[in-house]
């Protein structure tokens, strides 16, 4: 696909690049959604950003220009991408019935948009089953409709999918847009779910449409503009999104912090970095004039969405998206339970995890959660697949407490002693390894946190069912000299004496 | 205490007024350590970032003027509060013996700093118990020493509290603390721990200080300087810190996150919205010469610090500070670990949470971890101790799962059907209560994160606990009709049937 390159990932997050006709944008990104009758702040100061691509509404445009078709970039005088959604919304709400899509998909054309949307069924109220179904294939009907205006087309155009909060609907959009040659996909969240902060549900509607949508191509999120939720719709592979909540929370005077909004009333102090923070106070902006305010509010909160994609942005390059969730995930209730709904999609995110990084970060293991991070998981998979293969008859366990662990006396010393048996260590986190791979990624880059009886009593049960497999007539165990180990070494002893297909010894090296 | 008032508690935090000569500063706060000699950025650009307090070395000071009592203010140019440190480190490494404490202090006196150190013994290196002890009782001595000289001064003086890592040591220290006239006590952090981010070693230390010192005076922790540990000190009780990491971190090209520190030439993206960050790339501030990068990436390193400083005080305002900790600590291992020694602090720091607050912000309940929040534990233990005074003979058991909680069916139609029984409420995380209390705080504002298994079986131990101190003849409960409930009601009843004092009985209502 030469429109849209991907260079890096992680879980299912991706950093790529989309070339428009008017320049390329490098995604993660977040189009903010622009008035083209009264925009505030100004184009030129949300350039500055560094955003380089906007969203607008070709139906307001179209009514603002009776249907003239003027050229958008002059229009607004904005020379990078434009993106523009169709409308739908708005021909609901006004009733203009009189517009149909193959009319707004003409004028998108005529008027020289980047980015186009055909005119979809706004799924902005709860639509029941039967309503879904309906809007579904109303807007199926429409792409293909639109198809012969836009194959000559050099712009990039939007094939809406639909069915949403219904996954049997989904599923017949998705296949649909498996058959349909439009550039990019995109997913409309029911605001309903996001006016509520089921942060859960929109996550779990587009993990599952990810899932059965071409990976290849992107995924557009509409309407969603939250630093609380972006990092976690890109790790279920979320390319773009758009947002006017810059602008309509500063109107409201809501504040976006990185961990949710507050009202600017409620801040005594500005928990912030940004130009406008470092130079004002809540008290300063509270008394400058509302429109004043609006549109350093606005600016704020730009700021605030351009830094999260930074952060994310760097956490897929770094590898570490999952950390990043997990960091994430405890900043707020509904976040904490949108990781579990990442969590679930664990095994469909994990294949996207490239197998190794130029980088390779210390893998952060924190606490239990970080036994679901992706990244461990396969690693671990890998390294079990390997030693069920060459099933060691006699195999000597030695507590991995002290990197490199394959300086630790105990291995030192074990290797001299007993060089009949196949030494493993085992780990409260990475499990079991050989002493080849203490060395090597990730067993000698990571840190551990804490080792509580929730992570002992996970470690513990995978370390048996490794042992298990492996089948091995002798095992000997060497007790840490590391205190916090005893309970981790304890109850793998206790679980090993259930069983009599093998002998059993218990060492103490004094070191 | 005229020179320091405290108004907002949250923890064992505080937000409080420092008086001083030139200035009031609030707490906490972050003194940046200033080089008088060559010193970057400018001083007038640190005080545009908002720091009006600076922290400077009164041994080269006094070096550096050959023993010359200069205003300090005026050869600085800085008419806010200076505090000076007495250099004992300096004293050490370049051996100078003709500068004793006497000599320090009138010298401190004489050139007017704000906040004045004496020349206590440096506790850089690893000392053995012996050497810490020889440490505190020589430093006890010039405290003594010092008292005729500032007896009759206008300026702040600090006694260095020693004895650290020893705990036995660091009580005698503490006791003298409570009977010297000193207006700050200063917690000398060993470097060695902060060097290898034994956050945990430290916090463990400071709270134990804190807990002996007076808590109406300032508590200082010298040399802490990094956005991560900053939050978890203030919780413990740390108001005032001084660190030069801004600048040495900058020299090293290290660049300050919320969530650690990277070299600039690890970043793909600048993850902050500084004014610094905002304007410049990665590769224009690797390109830039070395002499400017070094004074942004200092500026970038100092709104860092700002920030989180405001931060916490924002998180105390809003009694949301245990909140803030349970966020930060998923962040890093090493943060995770410093989490669990304030856990530890709980009971103490529970002690310094007012009762009531102004403002009442949602109780964010996330998972298991929730359950230590100290708000919820006093709030809790309050409301047991009132129903265990009342003992009501028959209960009726609800499962709590829509708020307003008094407004559920299952609550109208009980108070109806039984009258002759006292209602209470079950909750995973807040535990028991009655109707009456519905829509007080906080059992109206929170926020219910996830209800795993953890956090179950910790709040059906604390309900049974609850039940049985009630000694009730008779227990109705009703199934609830939320599903994510089935899971805690049932674990209830399972136990409530294995006793035999009081009649149970199961009900369901239809809604």
């Amino acid at each position: 696909m030469e429109y849209f390159d991907t260079r890096d990932y992680d879980l299912a997050g991706r950093i790529g690049k989309l070339r428009t006709k008017h320049g390329i944008i490098e995604t993660p990104y977040l189009f903010p959604v622009i008035d083209p009758i009264r925009q505030q702040p100004p184009l030129e100061t949300i350039r500055s950003l560094g955003f380089n691509g906007i969203i607008t509404n070709a139906y307001l445009f179209y009514r603002r220009n009776k249907g003239l078709p003027k050229k958008i970039h002059d229009s607004l005088k904005w020379n990078n991408t434009i993106m523009t959604d169709s409308g739908g919304y708005q021909v609901l709400i006004y009733g203009d019935v009189e517009v149909d899509n193959k009319t707004i998909v003409e004028y998108e054309k005529e008027i020289g948009t980047d980015i186009a949307v055909i005119l979809d069924i706004p799924t902005g109220t709860k639509m029941s089953w039967e309503e879904a179904r309906q809007a579904l294939f109303e807007t199926n009907k429409r792409a293909v409709e639109a198809l012969p205006y836009i194959m000559d087309s050099d712009q990039l155009w939007v094939f809406p999918v639909q069915g949403s909060p219904y996954k049997d609907l989904l599923l017949i959009s998705t296949s649909t847009a498996w058959r349909l040659p439009y550039h990019i996909n995109a997913f409309g969240s029911p605001t309903v779910l996001l006016e509520k902060y089921e942060y859960d549900k929109i996550l779990d509607l587009v993990g599952f449409a990810r899932l059965h949508l071409p990976p290849h191509k992107p995924l557009h999120v509409f309407g969603v503009g939250h630093p609380m939720i972006i990092p976690f719709l890109v790790a279920l592979g979320g390319d773009l999104f758009d947002s006017a909540s810059y602008i309509l929370y500063a109107r409201d005077n809501r504040y976006m912090t990185e961990t949710g909004t507050k009202k600017l009333e409620e801040l005594h102090y500005l928990p912030c970095n940004c130009p406008v923070c470092s130079k004002y106070t809540v008290k300063e902006l509270l008394e400058m004039p509302r429109k004043k305010r609006v549109e350093y509010l606005a600016l704020h909160n730009l700021y605030m969405l351009r830094k999260e994609i930074n952060n994310v942005k760097q956490a897929i390059k770094e590898g570490r998206l999952w950390e990043y969730l997990e960091y994430k995930s405890k900043s707020h209730p509904t976040l904490r339970k949108a990781f579990e709904i990442v969590k679930r999609y664990t095994r469909y995110l994990e294949k996207y995890n490239p197998e190794t990084k130029g980088t390779t970060h210390a893998l952060l293991l924190i606490d239990k959660d970080s036994h679901h991070n992706p990244r461990l998981i396969r690693i671990k998979r890998k390294v079990y697949g390997m030693l069920s293969n060459k099933k060691p008859e006699n195999i000597l366990l030695i507590p991995a407490y002290k990197k490199p662990y394959n300086q630790q006396i105990e291995y030192i010393e074990a290797k001299r002693r007993y060089p009949e048996y196949t030494i493993l260590f085992y780990h409260p986190y990475l499990g079991v390894f050989p002493p080849q791979l203490a060395n090597t990624y990730p067993y000698f880059q990571h840190e551990v946190g804490i080792i509580d009886e929730e992570v002992i009593t996970k470690a513990s049960t995978e370390i048996l069912q490794v042992i298990n497999k492996l089948r091995p007539r002798k095992i000997i165990i060497i007790q840490p000299v590391e205190e916090k180990y005893y309970l981790l070494t304890h109850k793998i002893i206790k679980w090993l004496r259930t069983k009599t297909t093998y002998t059993l010894d218990v060492l103490s090296f004094q070191t």
